[in-house]
């Protein structure tokens, strides 16, 4: 079969011919319906060396993937071919706390987890392909009606990264609080429509450019700001004059940092999504009385399950532009160009062939 | 000024001119603009004598208020003549755990508080007047732009009640729950709106009244049953085939707890907001393994805020008939004979009169 | 290998040469260190016959299981010969919602699980033998130092159940909450242990039987009283006048179920641990405000880690007496009879034996 | 009345005759049996001059009272003369949202408190006297049996503090957590004792001296350590080799921020108690996974409710030495030396005199 492989650190990845893989005991082998492009695999391919992480290439590229199952390896039950199935991303080593609790991200064994830190796409084979072998059944969500696998697989990744973030805080969501979300790109967008249909915020986006403000209204934002002088005062007058409950910082600059310091309010939750590069200064008084600053990473099964129900009832929606797997490679070249519009993805096929 | 009063158990109220009340330390005068009618005020003038309740007649009718801030006792802060308020009903002793923690319903030293287990409309002088006095200031929350007392009033029972027992199942009403309202009348449309603003879930109301299943689909509801032999079968489709997450009875009759219990799912919450009068015989294997069984009771000030916000957003809306102070005891006997269309409300003050 | 079997409804088990087991991909094969004697074990014997479950005979006793690993099936890593394991009881489908949070017991699927509701010793051979297969490395639990098989494998139900139930009224725990156990026989008493060593609530235990509040005094209770007339005034008398505020009835019969209604404070939780057969009429003033009543079933796999920390270090701690595996269905005879001393565990290797 | 009073910024207290203040409506006026000298009135007496904090002197000192009740306000219910109590110290406008959840400390409104971010010793007339007046019943807490208010008084601070900060991550506290306590003086032993008095997590205490390390050992810590280039192994060794899942850090420099967030595991809580002036850079790489750092302050009603049950109850217990209202200045200037055991504590009353 073909498959977009990332041959070497500091490379391009080819489409190449490789056997079909077999699906082991309890393993799932997944016919392709889609993968989404993400920018994490240009760092992948530009950023990293040997040594660096504890895998690397060659695989198949690929980490946000949906299709239907194929084959099922030895000892599967209650799923069949043909059916419709999304990827969980995260792959812990499924007998540690943190897994069986259903937080793989957080994988306190990850030496015995199928790829350290990684997954199919990351280490392992991924879904840029005709088909993958996904290690277990329980990384498989079945897709509710109508969804199609090109439109769920961004969702794996774009949607369930601020659906996780958004979800940690539900409990300061109450009508009347205010969410603000700094950064308004692929998954800033999505966050503010999880933070839009799961909750009575009021939404607060922020973001320098125009029309990713336009974007942020369309998704549901109540207010739609550009960083400056006047944004505290703005957020702080949407706010009872208190400041955001909640802050999703989506970019994680030194500045965007700092703007979410200034905007929260005491026992906010200022959760950094974005991985920019910044710092936060974090001291007694530099932050309000017990607001808690956190990272967030990706997000867990459950999560995918709730996300997805979401989309097919139309209150989720990323955009998407499809590329066939022959122009897999291309699709990267225009990502790096900043020429998709929303989210590419590649798609094998377009439906179920047995 | 002008009172309606109860004057004995077992009367009809009447009109009455009243002094002018002063307010105390710490208490506020409140010039009414809305009073709703309510359906246990006529409970009040039936089914009561003498001894059964720590509080009784004579008191002034109305314990859903809204108004005006006329006059502030001394050493009141924070508020000031015309500011729009709505009336928290609950007045507990203010000291108590309980108190203290936001929860005056569930107040641990009613014989403290000014009417064990009472308030203002309920043993104590309420709003079916030209003024009242509540004992407090923090049983008043500021009305939101936009909002007119005549409209809130009625929020702070019929729609405060609902969004209290929907609230402490939020952690249950993830995107893909399901959450069955059993009854659609004042306070189940309320319970329906409620859901669906502030959640993804699934909303299936259940009323044998076709103007009842309307009602509840104008509300929200993804689906709206007749209860039946097939309701169990339709829930569990809805739910994926293992029923509901939450179930919110507003009957409380044998049946409805019954229909209750059948829909639910394991570690479902099912909770009564309906005096029917019905009794549900919990057993081991007569509910699933870890369905919770509770009551309810009103709602707290934190929790009216959130609901004057949700309103004065458009994210719910209770339908009322306004009537006169002068005409407000043919609002009962209207009410008594079903004839009021949605929530009566008393309206003594059409806007602030200084 | 010798195990002990129950070949058909309505008979007594017997022990019978059986092939040694071999685990299949995924699976883990055990070398039996302890296995507890469970009452449920003699309802099974007695009351059940063909169709009322959706599992029977023939089949190995034994649901309450420790040992060493002996032998890893392909594919699974963590986990060496000779280390000290106790086996999670309830084995769901592995892939649910539920399941992938760590609900085995409340397994959305259980018609794929391995037996449907039931598991080793229930419906599928269990550790009443020489040797067990377990179906997943996500059933094992690594003993903690110090901690010997045979003490381990009666916790796993014994322990873990009352620990479930007490972990999840957590919140309701704090210094100064009143939780009453109902019932201190070998779960009761363990209920008190755990509530000793988690919490700084004050703990009554209720029981009959001098000897049992013995018992509940030495495993840490506040206050052991028999049940009757100034029950309900002295449980007040100990939560300033209030009542308890976690109750947990271990028996639960008529009786001890309107004990537990009638103990309870506003807002707690009463949950219903025993099977004793017994109907609460549940209605709205028949038990306090939002006192929430509900069942509970076995726990999981972290719950299971938690019970064994607090085993090792002396805070949770099961009396047993030791049976070697030819005196198991004696074991059995003396449970009948009530002549056991704690809890019967059969103890069909002493040591880890390559 | 005598007073110790703070004429002005930068000086030193004096003993001061007053007259005995009177309490308005909803007030009490408390006789003091205990007021303890804490650390903060020193850097009062040093660290401030004129518009730097919303209010100033001259008041007096003495922000860890308790007492018994002396007489009434107008409209004051519930309490009565004798009776012992205890004062919170954080004093709110009493009607915001916070406020009126308990969480004064985190009052939405300072600028309608009786002091903007003070109280009773902080801008408002405090304990070191023979009488104070508290401004709302709301305010007191009744001591529990056997509770002397000279040992109550340095709790409400001292004790207060730290067990709101180990009350927010309770959650995590489960048997086989490991908790540390960075810097065990007058907070951090407490610290100690209520981790160990309300879980079965792993206490490890962190401190540089011998006899600190000591102290936390008998106050119930498993594991004292050093800091040094060990101490993650350490910390990471407790934790079977993850990590700490709860870090105190009662001290705030920059070395035991940097400590806190080695030391964590992923999805831990660094909650800083300490005003020590560090700052640590927040960054995405810089913390483990979603470990939340953040900063908490004092305690509510309700939680000092539960540190006093813990005392009465033999759990909390604060090492004191008592002196003279006429050595109150003389208590400031040993404690500035240095020279106080335990927590001083100026007591004007040894018991209640009507």
């Amino acid at each position: 079969m073909k498959a977009l492989r990332l041959e070497s650190w500091h490379s391009e990845p080819r489409l190449r011919d490789v056997p079909l893989p077999e699906p082991g005991p309890g393993q799932v082998r997944v016919q392709l319906g889609g993968a989404g492009a993400c920018h994490s695999d240009l760092h992948l391919m530009d950023e990293f060396s040997d040594g660096v992480l504890p895998w690397g290439p060659p695989f198949t590229l690929g980490h946000e993937n949906a299709g239907w199952v194929h084959r099922l390896g030895e000892g599967v039950v209650g799923l069949e071919p043909g059916q419709p199935v999304a990827v969980v991303g995260a792959w812990g080593c499924g007998s540690c706390r943190r897994c069986l609790a259903g937080l793989e991200t957080y994988c306190d064994r990850p030496d015995l987890a199928p790829a350290p830190g990684g997954g199919g796409g990351l280490g392992l084979d991924g879904g840029m392909a005709e088909y993958m072998v996904v290690p277990s059944a329980r990384h498989l969500v079945p897709l509710p009606e109508g969804l199609h696998p090109a439109d769920a697989a961004p969702l794996t990744d774009a949607a369930l990264t601020p659906y996780h973030a958004v979800r940690r805080s539900r409990e300061k969501l109450v009508p009347g609080s205010v969410a603000v979300v700094i950064g308004i790109g692929g998954l800033g967008h999505l966050a503010v429509q999880v933070l839009r249909a799961t909750s009575a915020a009021y939404v607060v986006a922020v973001d320098p450019r125009a029309s990713a403000r336009e974007l942020a209204t369309r998704s549901g934002a109540d207010l739609a700001l550009p960083p400056g002088e006047d944004l505290v005062a703005q957020v702080r007058a949407a706010g009872h004059g208190l400041g955001a409950d909640v802050v999703l910082d989506m970019v994680g600059s030194d500045d965007t940092l700092a703007t979410s310091a200034a905007v929260a309010r005491q026992l906010a939750d200022i959760t950094v999504v974005g991985i920019g590069g910044g710092s936060l200064p974090f001291s007694f008084f530099g932050v309000p009385y017990e607001a808690s600053v956190q990272t967030t990473y990706w997000g867990n099964r459950s999560e995918l399950v709730e996300v997805l129900d979401l989309a097919s009832r139309g209150l989720l929606h990323a955009e998407t532009t499809r590329f066939s797997l022959d122009d897999a490679a291309h699709a990267y070249e225009l990502l790096r160009r900043g020429e998709v519009d929303g989210r590419a993805v590649v798609v094998a096929h377009e439906s179920w062939t047995p």
